[in-house]
Formats: structure tokens, C-alpha cells, sequence
């Protein structure tokens, strides 16, 4: 039997693959809720359709056995998923791939990479799964190199140690998150990191991105998780200090958290553990109005219930996931622990969304587990593996994703979504359809996630859609808010990037970077301007 | 009515200065506790006792509205609050003292300050309230330059803007534990950050220094409460984005965070505030075992309850409080909440205790407070007072701090008091005394906070100390722990933090202070090693 591949156009096992048929459902029924026409059916690409540069380079003798430069290696390593990334793969186009694929077994094995790398003026391109919607793995990076070197870090997949007093594990950086967990779960512990790339991202790319959990509140973001660090750069390895807090200096985790792949391949993490939940308790509840809604989901996240989950969904969303029909925007609320019963937690969220005015099945909110909130999780979980449907029938569908403190939100979630409407109609012709939910709730804000649909001109998607993310863009970073709360900056969101952080910032970055890179062959053009392709160029 | 004038020499006001009689009742009690012998009182230092070196600089005419180069204000600038800081004082020696001291009175006077030292050559120290215990405001930085201009932020001290609803402000550096809070009491809010040094530290110091504050498990480290942050720097101001959560790359933030001067001076900070509690619970509770303790505060701080307190004190250290005849460890436990009773909570965590071994007095933890922890909260806030009457009568005082993973605790304690204890005999010639706490329970693990009595040779404190000092950080270093967890890194834990701190990222760390402090004028020796004294030297 053949080892499950994944596809190298998209999202998920070659085996899960929609057909015409499956497409077309989905199509027909995004279309009918949004109001878009679905275009006529196109094929994903097949791989004997695509045709593929040849490579500019070849692995010297001793690292042979952990190169490869087929087809399907190079095609599954050109792309991330974000929406474009789809368009490029269904125009059968992957100019971009790198020249040469490379799958570390161990981290001397990383090191003699980038010493090669180094030496054959490659540029190296970090990657985990691929999960990336903001081009943080694209192989084509300029001029300035003599070739490009993907390194896929998903051998690097053990538990290599667990300390079940601390509750902590010793983590291989390239392991994919269902493994992970099944590596942890006789030990009775979870990483209880569940971002919706799950399946098919890995611990060290959450790391690199800043990868944002499931859980809306408290302990969700990898940064909390991460206890220590062991990362190889082009100077040398770096490991940190494995220790449950520390003042000494600036952290030096919190250098290679968000790194993006542009400093250094982490190879091994120490990590935060939690015992696995076993008392559990989640509501679903109704709101008219959305500001209502916000201010009541404020509330409760300033309360210090610390609610497992915490989400917004507004009504349009809701109808979309099939958790409504449009009449509400819908919050989901629960709470769970692995040590005590949440009764008393969830009794006082309830009455404090009721001073705000939410609806609520009270029986239901007795249950364990909402039938709301299950059709919203069940569609969360299937949408990255619906979007080709969507794709195949020529429909636009993405997403973005900010904060903003609450004084802003109001003024802020009506602008965007304003702009984003504009910017649609301006670029494709015809309205499309954008939606909000937040995704975490602090307590002095909300990350509010859009998610967007129209009708592209075929043949002009790529153009179309970066109109609209750039109009979207400016409209949030004009009103405050964060180029990105959890996809990371990529190069897809350089330019406001840019113009978010501090330029002081910039340059300190760009020196620990020259400490750490001093070549610059990690991941260039991602977090800085890559100098080499401006000097070639 | 003469201005409320701090100490030059030591904690708090002039006016609290301890008398003879109050300075031998405090040494007398410490000596019988600790089985040591105290010397014949020494007064503290007049300031007409001291004789300061010639100032090698004065200001530009414009600055000089803002400098003073008085004895007092020099000599009061001169020293921390670090044990050799007190010797020093009371060996009447100041020749350390800073050439001169400038009080901006904003963030334009912060910028024409550091233009001037550097153009003139100057060392600048920046100053919050000089509460350091490890040599973080030495002026004495060798002779790469031409004076040090030490720089006191507390005339930065207002808070500019609420914002209700996100529960966030806009406040100065400079300003002070008691008058923060007094200007966020009106509206309702709290900062809830309370070091032992709350009453002279300011926020700029505290985020400095990563500073930790009383309470002991989730939200109690400046670095959570940071929002965003304006930071200037000799080559310009750095102002990040106002934001609840971002995944934009490394924060820019966590680089100022624990920076402890060496980088920039922090002007302003949107910081992250709470509603003032309004329930509340305490309890005390008694062990036989400390492993068992420590055991119970791992099951308490594992649990998801979040106490506001979760201190466990050694038998001897609470008998040193006054808490307790030494026949039990304490543990103290609270919580406290703004919005729900906390009955629930303290109901369970009392349980998980009692599942351990912890005795406590039921009626006593169904009260609002405990008086048992009432004793050892009072002795805690006294303890800065206090030390002077130690120092006037030749006792050696000091404390320091770390944090470990739980597997090793057990181990690290016996062998990081062990190595102590021998220091001191081998330093002093005679036994000393030695103690733990932990001041913050992490669910991987605790920070054990030691404080130790000696009994110095008269006219060799330092020497000892540093033997004393050096034993102990090697011991902690090597045991695998962190050189600090809360006090800093300042000059005095300089070469533990240098074998902690991966050395690449020393090296990244001093990229990026040459691109922000190209010239090397801002707190040198701390963080880094001082490369133009090296120069010079």
C-alpha cells in the first residue's frame, strides 16, 4: 500500500481530494449563501501537467541520500495555502520551485545544510508543512543566489524526552501536530495547541509564526508554551536556558519566536505541558445586535473566568458554517479542566452574557457540548479542505486577521469590513461577501478574523485578489490595528509590516540578523528586505 | 515644610531613618534568630560626612535647568540598594558618584539630554528610583569616558490617557508605585503590580528589569502587562503599536523588556491595567515536609485555579517573619477576583493542599484574611526598612533569587543552600543563616528566593560578600537554574548571565545595541560587556 501523500497543490492527503461532484456541492452551496455565481468546474492540476525548471543544483556526495529533485518533491515545496498559492497551482504554473528539496534526519544534518548552503550561495527555505497563507515559503527569492534549497523538517517529527513532574517535553521542531500529540497522550499530557493548520503544521513552524491556538483566551499562543529553544542558525546553534521563568536580559526565546525561518531553523523545543481535560462545559448563545454581542464577550473576558473558549461569530459567518440562519450572531462559550469541575466557572459566564442581553438555550448549556457550537467547530475543522471547492469553480475565498483594543473595535470592524466591500466591488465588478468572528478575546481586545468571498475574473484572480488585500490592509493598519495577529508577516504582508514596526526595530532586527545570518541565506525577503537580491538586482 | 527627602544612602525616606535604639532592637532579634552575634552600632551616613570627586562635566547652557550636581544629588544617585551598596555608604565612600544628575521634565528634554552625552562623550545611567540590588545605576564605567550624566526619570511621572474599556493607560516611565496607582484609583483601575520595592520603583524601571510583582502565579510580571511601548534611544524613538495581541514578527517590545537601560529609556507605556478586587480570600497553611509542600504548591499552581498568592516560606524563614516558632513551613494562599467570589476556587485549592499534607486552621481560611499570612505580608514590606539596623550593626543581609523546572527542584535547593552555607563559613569563619521562599509558583516549576545572614569580618564585608555571592551563583548556574528571575542582571550578575545567555544571542543582543546605541553611551558593562572602556582600558 502507498504511503498517504499529500497533495502538492493544496490542503490535505491526496486520498481526501474532492471530486467534481464534491466541489460542485460545496461550490453551489457557498454561492447560494453569498450570492456569487460559481464559475464552470476546473480540475486540481495532476502532476504530469506540470512542467518544472530544471534545477540549478546538485547536493554534494555526503548529502545525496537526504536530497531529492522529482517533480512532485519540488511541486509539493513551491507553495503555502493561501489563496493565490492555489491560483498559481491550478494555472498548472510552478516556475517558483526550488531547485532542490532536502529532509534532515537529525540536526547535524541541518548544520551540514546551511554549511553547504552557505558555501553554494543558496538561499534556504524553511518549511514545515507548507500551511503558510502569507508566502513565508517561497523558493523564488532573486538574483542574488545561485539557487534555492527547501528544507523540510518534518523527519525531525519525536518526543525525545518528557518530564511529567514539570510538565514538560523535549520537542523535535518538525513534528506534525497530530503526531505530537499521540507521542504525548500515554504520558496523560497535551500541548493543547490547536491551530486550524493542526494536521498539517508543525511545532516549529508554530514557533517561527507565532502560531495562535484554538483556545480564545489565556494559554493559546505557542509563546507561552515555549519553555526553551534550541535553534540552528548559519553562526552556530543556539539553546537556551530550560527554566519556568527568568529576568535575566531580554528573552532570548522571544528573539526566535516569530522569526519566521529568517534567523534560524529550530530544531528542539522544550515545552508546556497540560494534563488532558477531563471536566467539560460549552454554550452557544445568541445575540441581536454584534456590539452588543462584543461588549458582552468583553465582559466576560475581563471577568477573569479564563474561558477555554471565547468567539464571536457573526450572523452572516454563522449561516455560512451552518450554525444559524443569519437571524443571530452566535457566541460559543465553554470551559474545561483536567482538575476540577467548571460548574461554577460557566454558571457565572452565563449570567454575565445574560446582563448583556445574550439568548441561550439553558438545557443545553447543561449539556457537555452544544449542537451550535459543534456544527461552528465541525466547520472550522473541514474549511481548509472545502476551499478547493471553491477554488474549481473560480469563487475567491480568504481570510485576514488582526487585533485592535476595544475603544477601537467598533470603528475599526466598520471600517474594514467597508473598505473590504469597496475594494471588491472595485476590483471584480460585482459585491462579494465578508464576514468577522474573533478568534481570541483579551481583555483589552479582540482579534477579529474577516473572511471574505467574491467572483474574480478568470484569468486575473491574482491581481483582483491583491487589490482587495491591499485596500483591507491599509484599511487596518490606517486604523490601528496588526498586519497579523496569528498568520505571520510572510512576504505577503511585508509592506505593512513595514509600517507597523518600529523602524528603530527594523534595524536591530536587521542586525541580530547580520549576528545570526551573517550571508543571509535564511528565508530572504521575509521580516526584512532581502539586501542580496537588491544588490543583484 | 521641607520636601519628603529620600535617603542618600540607603531605603525610604530621611524621616524613616531607624534610631540606635530601633537599629539594636531589629539586629538583636535577627542575631538571636540566626544564632549570630551583632557588632556595636555604626550610624548611617551625614551627607556632610561624605566627600564627593570634582564633577568632570557641566551642562550645556540649555540643560542646565534640568542638572544638578549637589551633594546630595550625586550622592544619592550614587548607589542601588544591593548589600555592598549599604557597606560602601557606610564606609562614607562616594567616589563612585555620578559627575552629574538631570531630571527631564519630558520626553524632548530625555532626547536633548542623550544628544548631549553624546556628543560630549558621557556615559548615561538611567535612573527610575535606584531600588537595583545588583548594581544596575553604577556610575563608575571606566575610562572610555569623559563623565557620567546619570539621569532620574521620576519627573516623568503622570498618567496621560484611559482607556476605560480596554482597562489600558498611557503613563510615564518615571512614575512611582503609590502615585500610579493614585491616579488610576479614580477610575476604578489597577495596575496590580507590586514588587517588594513598589513604593520607590517606577514603572520604567520595572519594565526595565522585567520586574516581578507579589502575586505569585499568572498575571504578575511586568512584561504581561505591557501594551505597547515609546522608547528613546540615542538613535532615535522607538514606538510600537497599541495592541491586545500581535504575531508580527519577534515583538519589539520583548527586546525593550529587560533591556535594563542598555538600549533605550523607556518614556511611556500603554500598559495592560485591572479592576480593583472586591473579593477576596486567604489562607495559611501548615507543613511538616518541605518536599511535601513544594509538592502541594506543584498540584495548587498545575491546577488551573490561578491564586493570587501561592507562597510557600520555610520553617525558618517564617519564624524570622514572625510567622510561626519555626516548627512549620508556611504556605500562604489567596485569591481574588473584581468580579465573582472566589469561594469555589479557594474551596478546591484548600482540598488539593489538605490532599498533601497541609494542615491549616479551617475557621482562619473561611475569613476573609489570615493573620498568620497578614504576619508574613507585614514582615515582607518591612523587610527593606529593616535592613539598616543589620548593616548598622555589621550583619550581613542579602538575598537572591532564581527559578528551576520541578524535576530538579529538590535536588537544586539542597545543593544551592548547601554551597551557601559553605560560603559562608569559608568566608566569614563562622556559620551563617540560611533560608528559602518561593516567590512564584509556574506550573513547570517554582522561584526559589533565598535570603541568607552572615557575620561579616569588620573592614572585609565586600570581599566576603562577593565570596559568598560567587559560591552561590556558581551553585545555581550549574545546578541549572537562572541567575535571576526578578532582581536583573545590573553588573553584579554579569558573568553568570554571560554562561547562561547563549552566546549567539549575546551576540545578537549586541547587534542590535550598536544599531540603537551606536556610540555606546547608555548604561554601560550592563547586559554587555563595556567595549569602550575596553578600548580605553
Amino acid at each position: 500500500m502507498a504511503e498517504a501523500r499529500r497533495k502538492f497543490w493544496g490542503w490535505g492527503l491526496e486520498s481526501e481530494t474532492l471530486d467534481e461532484a464534491g466541489a460542485a456541492r460545496i461550490a453551489r452551496r457557498v454561492a447560494s449563501l453569498t450570492g456569487l455565481d460559481p464559475g464552470p468546474y476546473r480540475a486540481p492540476p495532476a502532476i504530469d501537467e506540470v512542467s518544472l525548471p530544471t534545477p540549478r543544483v546538485s547536493p554534494p556526495a555526503a548529502l545525496a541520500a537526504l536530497c531529492r529533485s522529482d517533480d512532485y518533491s519540488r511541486a509539493s515545496h513551491t507553495y503555502g495555502k493561501s489563496y493565490p498559492d492555489y491560483v498559481r497551482a491550478w494555472a498548472r504554473d510552478f516556475a517558483a520551485a526550488p531547485d532542490m528539496v532536502a529532509w534532515p534526519e537529525d540536526e547535524a544534518d541541518v548544520v551540514a545544510l546551511l554549511d553547504w548552503a552557505g558555501a553554494a550561495g543558496l538561499a534556504v527555505i524553511p518549511y514545515g508543512a507548507g500551511s503558510t497563507v502569507v508566502g513565508g515559503v517561497e523558493a523564488e527569492v532573486g538574483a542574488g543566489y545561485a539557487g534555492t534549497l527547501t528544507i523540510d523538517l518534518t523527519r525531525l517529527d519525536r518526543v525525545l524526552e518528557i518530564d511529567r513532574s514539570s510538565r514538560a517535553a523535549r520537542i523535535q521542531g518538525g513534528v506534525l501536530g497530530p503526531a505530537l500529540e499521540a507521542q504525548l497522550r500515554p504520558a496523560g499530557l497535551t500541548l493543547r495547541h490547536f491551530p486550524q493548520s493542526f494536521a498539517f503544521s508543525t511545532l516549529g513552524g508554530w514557533i517561527a509564526t507565532r502560531s495562535g491556538g484554538h483556545y480564545a483566551t489565556l494559554y493559546t499562543h505557542i509563546d507561552e508554551f515555549v519553555e526553551s529553544l534550541r535553534t540552528v542558525t548559519p553562526a552556530g546553534v543556539l539553546e537556551s536556558r530550560r527554566l519556568p521563568g527568568s529576568g535575566a536580559g531580554p528573552s532570548p526565546d522571544r528573539l526566535m519566536i516569530g522569526s519566521e525561518g529568517s534567523l534560524g531553523i529550530i530544531t528542539e523545543a522544550w515545552m508546556r505541558l497540560q494534563d488532558r481535560p477531563t471536566h467539560r462545559a460549552s454554550a452557544a448563545l445568541r445575540f441581536a445586535d454584534f456590539g452588543g454581542a462584543a461588549a458582552a464577550l468583553r465582559a466576560v473576558g475581563q471577568a477573569g473566568l479564563y474561558p477555554t473558549n471565547l468567539r464571536l461569530v457573526d450572523s452572516e459567518e454563522a449561516r455560512l458554517a451552518g450554525a444559524g440562519d443569519g437571524s443571530f450572531h452566535l457566541a460559543v462559550l465553554a470551559f474545561e479542566s483536567a482538575d476540577h469541575p467548571v460548574d461554577a466557572w460557566m454558571a457565572h459566564a452565563l449570567e454575565c452574557m445574560a446582563d448583556h442581553g445574550a439568548g441561550f438555550d439553558s438545557d443545553a448549556a447543561l449539556r457537555a457540548r452544544d449542537p451550535l457550537a459543534d456544527a461552528w467547530r465541525e466547520a472550522f475543522i473541514r474549511a481548509p479542505y472545502d476551499r478547493e471547492g471553491l477554488i474549481a469553480h473560480g469563487l475567491l475565498h480568504d481570510t485576514f486577521e488582526t487585533a485592535i483594543t476595544w475603544d477601537r473595535f467598533e470603528e475599526f470592524h466598520a471600517g474594514v469590513k467597508a473598505a473590504t466591500e469597496a475594494a471588491i466591488v472595485e476590483a471584480t465588478g460585482r459585491p462579494g461577501h465578508v464576514t468577522c468572528r474573533f478568534t481570541h478575546v483579551y481583555p483589552d481586545g479582540p482579534a477579529p478574523y474577516f473572511t471574505y468571498h467574491a467572483k474574480p475574473t478568470p484569468g486575473a484572480e491574482i491581481e483582483q485578489w491583491r487589490a482587495i488585500k491591499s485596500a483591507a490592509s491599509d484599511a487596518l493598519i490606517r486604523a490601528g490595528g496588526t498586519i497579523t495577529h496569528h498568520h505571520a508577516v510572510g512576504r505577503d504582508h511585508m509592506p505593512w509590516y513595514e509600517a507597523q514596526r518600529p523602524a528603530l526595530f527594523g534595524e536591530a532586527l536587521a542586525a541580530a540578523k547580520r549576528a545570526l545570518d551573517p550571508d543571509e541565506i535564511l528565508n530572504p525577503g521575509v521580516l526584512l528586505p532581502p539586501r542580496r537580491a537588491a544588490a543583484a538586482g
